[in-house]
């Protein structure tokens, strides 16, 4: 199962909490949130233990387990490195800290901007880096520099500890084995689109 | 087959070609970039025209009949709705032009900002939809406002004709069944980490 799936089951499941549901099939689940029965039915199934024959799965139990699964039981300290226009839309981004994803530190290479807080939060230069990395136990990094300082950035990034990067950079990154690397590509997004539009019209 | 392979398959083509590669494997394009090996033969085996028994793929051939799939042998005209940080950094992603997506509308709803041009690109009153997704065909709209102005603008988006509209508002839009919605949650991308770092550590 990819992990993306886990994800929108566990936002579905959110969704559900929230209005009050208590039990769904997945049959349910997958009518209500537009998702492939089959797949849904399928994928559940490994947590069987969560489900009650007849009536299906407990919204509360399965959702814990999942974000259990996804390590959203705990907080996570984020570095953002890189404070332009995307990085600015990336802090100000109401999704990540909902999920326990908490960006407590911000790097950019402008002198301008060191020293400066935005909602408490510093912006360093990355020479503070090994130290904050450390002081404030970071293991997750954003990368939204431009693309011809994105594998720099990346390196230090990785010297000073941090076990996996989310990079919006569009260029294509090396990094040890040990480190996880997530590529964004916003333009795939668009392309989904396109599929249909484009289908439509053949 | 989801759109997100094929989208994912035609750069690794794209890459390959620009590296002067004539014809590959799908076991060999599987390696180089990282991909399930039996996925990549499955899905690839519906392409089976564009292979040579014993030899592979060809590179350009194949490229070019995944791109006309997704709709990228033609340019769309996009409309950006939101010129706050998030809007402003998506307008200068380079991805999306690469691909044939061209944002050639922006709006936003600060009167300060109605007559000036970015990049030659004027931002305007949403009073200017109709005529401009005329003047423009406007087909595809990115939707980048506050989550509780998004079903308001998505409404007048689809109203003025618009069939497909990425999401960036974390709001659950409701539209009608003949257009395309893709709503686009960055933390998902983050819980693909998260999962891995607290798999190590389970």
């Amino acid at each position: 199962m990819t992990v993306r799936r886990l994800s929108v089951y566990t936002r579905s499941l959110l969704q559900l909490e929230e209005d009050g549901v208590k039990t769904i099939s997945s049959q349910e689940l997958a009518e209500r949130f537009s998702l492939n029965s089959a797949q849904v039915r399928k994928d559940l199934a490994y947590f069987g233990e969560f489900g009650v024959r007849g009536i299906g799965y407990y919204v509360s139990g399965l959702k814990a387990e999942l974000q259990r699964i996804l390590g959203l039981d705990r907080e996570w300290q984020v570095a953002l490195v890189g404070f332009g226009n995307l990085g600015s839309a990336l802090f100000h981004y109401k999704g990540f800290a909902r999920q326990g994803f908490r960006i407590s530190t911000i790097f950019d290479e402008d002198p301008a901007k060191w020293g400066k807080a935005v909602d408490g939060v510093n912006i360093q230069s990355m020479e503070d880096l090994p130290r904050e990395a450390k002081a404030r136990n970071l293991q997750i990094a954003i990368v939204a520099v431009p693309a011809d300082g994105a594998q720099g950035v990346t390196d230090q990034l990785v010297a000073a500890g941090v076990r996996a990067v989310l990079n919006f950079a569009p260029a294509r990154l090396r990094v040890t084995r040990e480190v996880r690397l997530k590529n964004v590509d916003l333009s795939i997004e668009l392309e989904t689109l396109s599929f249909y539009l484009a289908k439509d019209t053949r």
